[in-house]
Order: C-alpha cells, then structure tokens, then sequence
C-alpha cells in the first residue's frame, strides 16, 4: 500500500523556557530503485509521486540513454507485493541504450580526475546552448515570489527541495518537490521528456538550494538557457555554466540576486 | 597543483535598481575519487581539504569495512599528474575488507524495497546507542552559536554545510566544512575513526542541513547518542532514530527547537 507523502509524528518543541508536545507533520522518504533496460542504475531516497519523472529525468540528466527513444515506463511489480511495488521504476528502451557502467569496481591506471577533466568530458558530448531568452528581472522576481507560494509541502513540514520550469515573462510552468535537491530537478526535466517537449532554452529553471556542478550539468541535459539558484553557486559550476553559455544566477532573493554568467536585462 | 578552497569569479550583483559588479568568492568543487583497497567504490564531488577523513569516513558509514583495521590511506600518486593526484584517495585494508558491491548492474528477481525494510537491513547489523548523554538545553543552544561562529567557509561563501561533534557541555571537539552535506558529516567521523576515537555515545553530532535517513545512518555508524539538525527530519529518520535509540533533535535555533525522539533536559 503507498504511504502518504506527509506522516505525522509527536514532537516534543522547546521554546526559551516553554515545552509543548504536540503532532508535527513530517515528510515521507522512501527508497526508490530506479532500472534501465533490467539493469539497476541508482537507488535514491525520495519522496514518493511523480516517480516516472524521476526514473526518466535520471536516465535522462545522467547521460545514461545515449538519444535512444524510452519504449515504456512502469512500475515493477504488479505481484502480491503491494507494499514494494512503488519503490522500483523500470525505463525500458528495448534494450537500446547502452549498458550501465558500474560505480563500483576496478578502476584503470589512471590516476584520478580533476574538476576540468570533467568538465572537459561533458563539454564533449553537448553542444552549448543557443538562442536563450535574456530574462527581465521583474520576471525573476515573479518566479521566485510564485515559487514560494506553490512550495507545499515546503511550508507544511519545512523539509523539502523545490524545483520550477519557467517561462519568459516569469509565469511558473512546473513545481516539484523532492527531500532529494537533484530528485527534484530530474523530475521536472522527466516530466518534459516523457511529454516528448524540447526546446528549453527559452526556458529557466529554478533550484531552491546550491548551484552546484551536478546542478549547472542537470540543467544543461535539459536545455535550459537559464538557472536560477537561492543559494550559492561553486567555482566549477560557474566555469561549467560558462562552457554551456548558459545565463547562472545565484543567491536569488525578490530584492537581489547575483548574476555570475550570462546577462540578465534591468 | 592543488587548488584553494575558494576562488574570487566576477559576479554582477542587481540589488533593486542598483547593479554593481564586484569579486566574489565562491565555494571551489573538484570530484574525489574513494578507493578502497584498489577498487573504486565512490566519485563524490567535495570541497578540497581533510581528504582522507573523507574518504575514511565514507567507506566507514557506508558499512564497507566490517570492522577490518585500515592499514594506510593516501593519495593515489605521487607522478607527474601532479593536478590530479589529489583527487584520489586510497583507503588500504591490505584486502582484509570485503569486495564492495557494484550498484549497477543486473538485480535479482526481487522487487524492490521499502524504507521498512532498509531500516530492518540496518538494524539488523547495529546495536542500538547505549548509555548516551541527555543533553541540557543551554548545552545544545551553546552548540548552535559556537557551530555559526565557526563555520568560515559558509560565512564567507554562503555555500557550505557543516557537520560537528561536541561534548555533554556543549563545547565544540570539532567541525568540518563541505559543499556536500554528507560530505561533511563523513569528514567528523572520518577524523575520530583515523584517530582511534570510539564510544561516542556521550557525544552528540550536528548537521546544518536536513535529518535526512542517510544522516542518521551516518550518526548511527559514528555511534553518536544524539544527532541535532538545523533543517526538518524525514519520517524515516524518525522511525530509524528511534531503533537506534538516539537522540534526534530538528529545526534547531538558539531560540526554539523540536526533539523527535529521546529526551533532552530543561
């Protein structure tokens, strides 16, 4: 049986000198094996819904479907056993894509990897990005204020990561919430692959949390023109940002926001 | 050549109507490869610095020791790849610790798991926390200022997590600094397991991000009685919070905060 996204649990809260119990609403997470083609790629801890998304924006922003069109998406299991069946997705191409590397195991003489290796190794297998939108900041400010009245759960238990998909003139297109900040962000781009919708780079994408450099290389899987970040970016998604000419914008509040990459128009 | 813990990039910063550029200094990022007796067992993107904590302490809390001694850790070469060799540690078991398990590949008929049954799977293997510490408020709203007084690299690029161990009274032993949240909680524990440090279920841990089931796990592999978080708990951490018979505290301020599980004192 699928649990609720949200459980309540007794919590005891201490305020300066006061001690009230009362029930405290509390986000659900859940293991989610995701497979490709029968083969196991990641086991994330999630929160539960829009498992599809995830499964596909994961095989999608890890690079793990080399361009092969997705035959079927589906639950594992339709067996007796209820309980587990949501915690697997399986992405079948019809074995068309190519087989997983494992994380795990032996590693070659070469001796390790440095941050603009690589870069230098997705920068090879994607083009840059072309013809973005330049943003309106009064756009931004939109996005950022519509993010946060849509944040749900956010606001309900305090413990989750957003991710938007917006458009030109600030209008809010898609929010997901995940306990995981990179769950939340493949979902939205999932959702846009399994709609069969490209063409992103009149788009932006909003992350509630860092920019970090799985962040920036999410993003541009996606086709976004254009991420927008509450918090503070890292030196190499800034050089990455860059390579894909992609507009990066970080600590992103309605009064201010820093622009790192790319213009914004005033 | 190693790279510093922050670079200065140019950012344009739009406050209102005012633009300004000026030189900022953001968080620096570089994958780290982890090996354990040769065999590549994580890639995880890290800010440089307390390396083989790091790698010690993941391969520690994520169980791939089984308890077997570490006989040296290093960086993987000392040639001429002199930009890279500090992006790879080893962690040698002189092959005493068991073959890590690959997580791609083919799975077994089986389907799936649910949060349930990857708490029993760790209950199964760990005792639960004996003889911890219960904590008096004005030691864990001591923790709170200290940890914010001594989180440099945040203070100056708003872009890091912190993790840090402290004492019945409050007092900081240690804190640690990264772009990843795990990252950093593997760092504290790392420093005591390559010390020889155990018992630590008179200490308590803090984490700057969510209580996530990962952090727990963390905190239960580190043995620490008492895990306290800035952020929300996930109904999973609760309930394996609990099992493990620790101490977990959310959404902590100087002012207020929630205890989930087990007893502080007022």
């Amino acid at each position: 049986m699928r649990r609720g996204r949200t459980e309540k649990v007794l919590v005891q809260q201490i305020r300066n000198d006061d001690v009230t119990k009362f029930p405290d609403e509390v986000v659900v997470e859940e293991p989610l094996e995701i497979r490709l083609d029968g083969n196991l790629v990641a086991t994330t801890m999630r929160t539960p819904g829009h498992d599809y998304e995830l499964a596909v924006g994961f095989c999608a922003t890890e690079n793990l479907l080399d361009h092969v069109p997705i035959t079927a998406v589906r639950y594992c299991g339709e067996g007796p056993a209820a309980e587990y069946e949501f915690n697997v997705v399986t992405v079948e191409t019809g074995g068309q894509a190519p087989l997983p590397q494992p994380r795990i195991g032996n590693v070659s003489s070469s001796c390790g990897l440095c941050g603009s290796v690589a870069l230098a190794e997705i920068a090879s297998r994607m083009n840059p990005i072309d013809g973005s939108t330049t943003f309106h900041v009064a756009a931004l400010q939109r996005v950022l204020k519509e993010v946060n009245d849509r944040q749900e759960m956010f606001n309900r238990t305090g413990g989750l990561h957003a991710a938007a998909i917006f458009t030109g003139d600030g209008t809010i297109e898609l929010v997901r919430e995940d306990i995981g900040r990179h769950n939340a962000v493949d979902k939205v781009i999932g959702n846009r692959f399994l709609q069969g919708k490209s063409d992103a780079n009149q788009l932006g994408l909003f992350v509630s949390g860092r920019a970090s450099f799985e962040m920036v290389q999410k993003a541009w899987s996606g086709g976004f023109g254009t991420l927008i970040a509450v918090s503070a970016p890292s030196a190499l998604a800034v050089e990455l940002a860059k390579t894909a000419n992609m507009t990066l914008i970080g600590f992103a509040r309605q009064d201010s926001m820093n622009v790192y990459t790319g213009e914004i128009d005033k």
